[in-house]
């Protein structure tokens, strides 16, 4: 979709399936990606990772990072910023330091940080692993998008899709979000758009000020995703903003701002002016 | 806004403060309003009325109609309805039996019932005022949009005003709502942008299939006020339409579809195709 399968399958970290690489913002990110079996990043990764201030200078986790797309593009895009990702399947944290020694990473690879932990893991053994409290200015999630139907899936098969919402929902992943965040930082979270009464809801225990934008696939169609933005202990009112338009009314083509966003990395500030509260926006 | 007002007050319904009369829909509805002390009806009212399919046959009712601006509308717009006004101000329905006395109101007045009852009365006392169960096949709702501060207002003063949620917020509302609604018909309400999760939490107990459209003052300006139409007993998705908006970048016209709905009793659907699953309408 965003990404744009550069090379043939290079060797990979031993042991691990067939991966492909991905770049994203025109080649200044390359991913390393399981070639199937799990999700592949894509135009939702790229905006969230759109969704920071590029004037940033703290510290961003990306948590559930898969194979680190959303986590690479804002280490590209902010340049004073570090970045962790948390991610539970060693295979795919094998997959981000796999790319993060590509020669299209150099440039921020040495502000990245990889951290092997599960977002519902005690908060101790998070700490443990180096995603504990008060870590996070700025929490990037991306997660899975479709709640686990019954109980016919074996554990192990459920984990391995990061397609599929564990039992409780969103709910452990915002509880997770305001874990690592320090008071007044804020998460920015890319969901289904049908999902939106639920992530409300679970975000109205421990945030404010949420910020909702309709992502919509053309002008007149329903969104089929929201990006929310929302403070830790805030008390300010929600805003429902303009909508981000991804293609025309016919055609395959992004729209001009979104395909400044995926190819050129700039921000969604600068293509929908009310997001992040209106203020104007460098790139 | 919406209403122009065009004749200066005429003798008002007895003891009843000063009233003007003012026109909607280019002159099809004539509503009689308090002249000061009351929420005066307008826009939000005009929508409210064109987000119902012109088509249908069923019953329409108004909760909390205020003098009946919204379901004057949807009477004028909707021909082969039925429609009840439950106001618990017997000064507004002094006001709006006397608008239904007016000639431009001819062409709807014998199909519009007046009822005086509190929408937070318990059921049986609704029952005998003549807003019982399995009433409607459609309800309107446009609730106060400003919760009540702290409890420095007396009762009286709180009641008077329309513009004050009572405590429990929307859910008396909702509650409401789908107490008079068949199984399966709809309640479409129109609310601050910022209730949303408000909104959403209180409809998600009693219906389903939410569609949830912004209204935005300008294209490039979060929503100020939401229309949200859901279905009693639905267990369908949430949409998350594209926004409706009222104004261009600069001035003070409306949009050309808005300006439709404001003066020739268009309907919504017909002007964002979204609307109500998104089936084409005749205005």
């Amino acid at each position: 979709m965003s990404g744009a399968t550069e090379a043939a399958p290079p060797p990979s970290a031993a042991g691990s399936p067939a991966v492909t690489v991905d770049a994203f913002l025109g080649g200044k990110v390359e991913a390393v990606q399981p070639a199937a079996g799990h999700h592949r990043s894509g135009l939702e990764a790229v905006l969230l990772a759109a969704s920071l201030d590029s004037r940033i200078s703290g510290t961003v986790v990306d948590l559930g990072a898969g194979a680190g797309v959303a986590g690479f593009c804002a280490a590209a895009r902010c340049k004073r910023a570090r970045v962790v990702l948390v991610e539970r399947e060693p295979g795919l944290i094998a997959c981000a330091r796999e790319a993060l020694a590509r020669p299209a990473n150099a440039a921020f690879a040495d502000r990245v940080r990889l951290v092997t932990a599960d977002i519902e893991a005690p908060q101790a053994e998070r700490e443990r692993a180096g995603a504990g409290r008060d870590l996070a200015d700025h929490v990037l999630l991306n997660p899975p998008f479709y709640e686990r139907a019954g109980g016919t899936r074996s554990p192990a098969k459920a984990r391995a899709s990061a397609h599929v919402l564990a039992a409780g929902g969103l709910d452990p992943w915002l509880r997770a979000a305001a874990s690592v965040l320090k008071f007044g930082g804020d998460v920015t979270v890319i969901f289904r758009a049908d999902g939106l009464a639920d992530l409300l809801a679970a975000a109205a225990r421990r945030f404010g000020g949420a910020e909702v934008m309709p992502v919509l696939p053309r002008p007149e169609q329903p969104a089929h995703r929201i990006l929310v933005r929302a403070v830790k202990g805030s008390r300010a009112a929600l805003k429902l903003l303009p909508p981000l338009v991804l293609h025309g009314e016919d055609g395959s083509a992004f729209t001009p701002g979104v395909e400044a966003m995926l190819r050129e990395g700039r921000g969604l500030a600068s293509v929908n002016r009310a997001w992040h509260g209106g203020r104007a926006r460098p790139s």
